[in-house]
């Protein structure tokens, strides 16, 4: 039987592990450059945000959506008159990404690696489920986690389902990420802790405003300071 | 604690429980429809299930991947030649894909309801993550599953992984499929027992031999069958 008082830290994957939007960010650029000849950057951008949140709950999060979501953007916005050629190089940027390396972010290896030995550690993220595994098998920070969740959505019920599976209570619990809206907001309204560390770039899907400031809800500048959050939590009821 | 002699029974899901493959088969027919102008029907057939072979270890198993698979091969077999719109197209077919109803095969509903009862009943499939949760919300039979793990393979490792996850001795498990090469032979090296029971079509990718006739292994022509495997393993140690 695990102790009650037991501390269980949750940590998200992309952009708070290793360096996910980025690579998004790379693509966007030599899509829109792609598209140059037909629109300006600013209707690129917004048509084909528009076509991901169109498909968002046929496709899911993940590479794959985003690829079929950008061929289909890039016909509407060209009348078809895109190539195929054109068309091969979107699934071959897609292919990119997909077999991208996986950068660690700063100081992420050190406070896995203090955490680890003394705190139950879990890897909750979503999108396409190989894909993610793929990652956390690159990163080398697999035998740090004592169990990973590859979820369709992060939700307030989806951390439920996931927190029960574990014989995690919520008071218990701290989830560590880069998206207010997917890490900390639905951990909050169950009663966890959320320490925010912001990512250099958001995906406009993820934006959320941050919570009334509240004891639960930390906002850090790095996840080195996660071991201090993890201290005072653990603290509480040693 | 379990029992040591509870009886656990794992369920595959597309093609055992609801119809998938005839979904596919249908995308198919129009696809060579789509190309027979520039192939034959067994050229479009062999060049795409190559495309998808080569891409199965980046995009694994499901829709999205099989759809950009479609793109790629259609692209290739037409030099170039195929029209955005004919591509949007298929982005079109893959969509439909993924909204289609779900149909039960026949006799699930009774074999699922009269199981339910007395075992546990996992749920253990593969494919897109969002996508097998749609379906077996549609289905109506999330109830009746204990717990539901959507895989990235189904192997031996990752049996091995979900059995000592929900605490199963592969001894006491049995996994009915149509698959003997994702559900039946990877349980039977484990010493596990496994129930087949086929599909009106097989995908070439989950084609494989029978095993060696065995005590552990049931050959059978409809999933009513199922009920009289479990009474009889039951029994074995009741």
């Amino acid at each position: 039987m695990r102790s009650s008082s037991e501390l269980v830290v949750g940590f998200d994957a992309d952009d708070t592990l290793w360096h996910n939007e980025n690579i998004f960010e790379h693509t966007h650029e030599r899509y829109r450059d792609l598209l140059a000849r037909y629109h300006d950057a600013a209707t690129v951008d917004r048509t084909l945000f528009a076509t991901e949140m169109r498909n968002l709950e046929l496709y899911g999060y993940g590479v794959k959506g985003f690829t079929l979501s950008a061929i289909e953007t890039a016909i509407q916005l060209t009348e078809g008159r895109i190539s195929a050629e054109e068309i091969r190089r979107l699934i071959e940027l897609g292919r990119e990404m997909l077999a991208h390396p996986v950068e660690l972010l700063e100081g992420v290896e050190e406070t896995l690696a203090q955490l680890a030995g003394r705190h139950r550690l879990l890897l909750i993220t979503k999108g396409d489920l190989r894909d993610q595994e793929r990652k956390l098998a690159k990163s080398g920070l697999a035998d740090r986690f004592r169990a990973v969740e590859v979820l369709s959505e992060k939700d307030e019920p989806s951390y439920a389902i996931v927190l029960r599976r574990h014989g995690v209570d919520p008071a218990r619990f701290l989830m560590v990420g880069n998206s207010l809206k997917s890490d900390i907001l639905p951990v909050l309204a169950l009663g966890g802790a959320g320490a925010h560390v912001p990512y250099r770039l958001t995906w406009a899907a993820e934006r959320a405003e941050p919570p009334q400031s509240g004891g639960r809800f930390y906002a850090l500048e790095s996840i080195r300071a996660v071991t201090g959050v993890v201290a005072a939590l653990a603290a509480e009821r040693a």
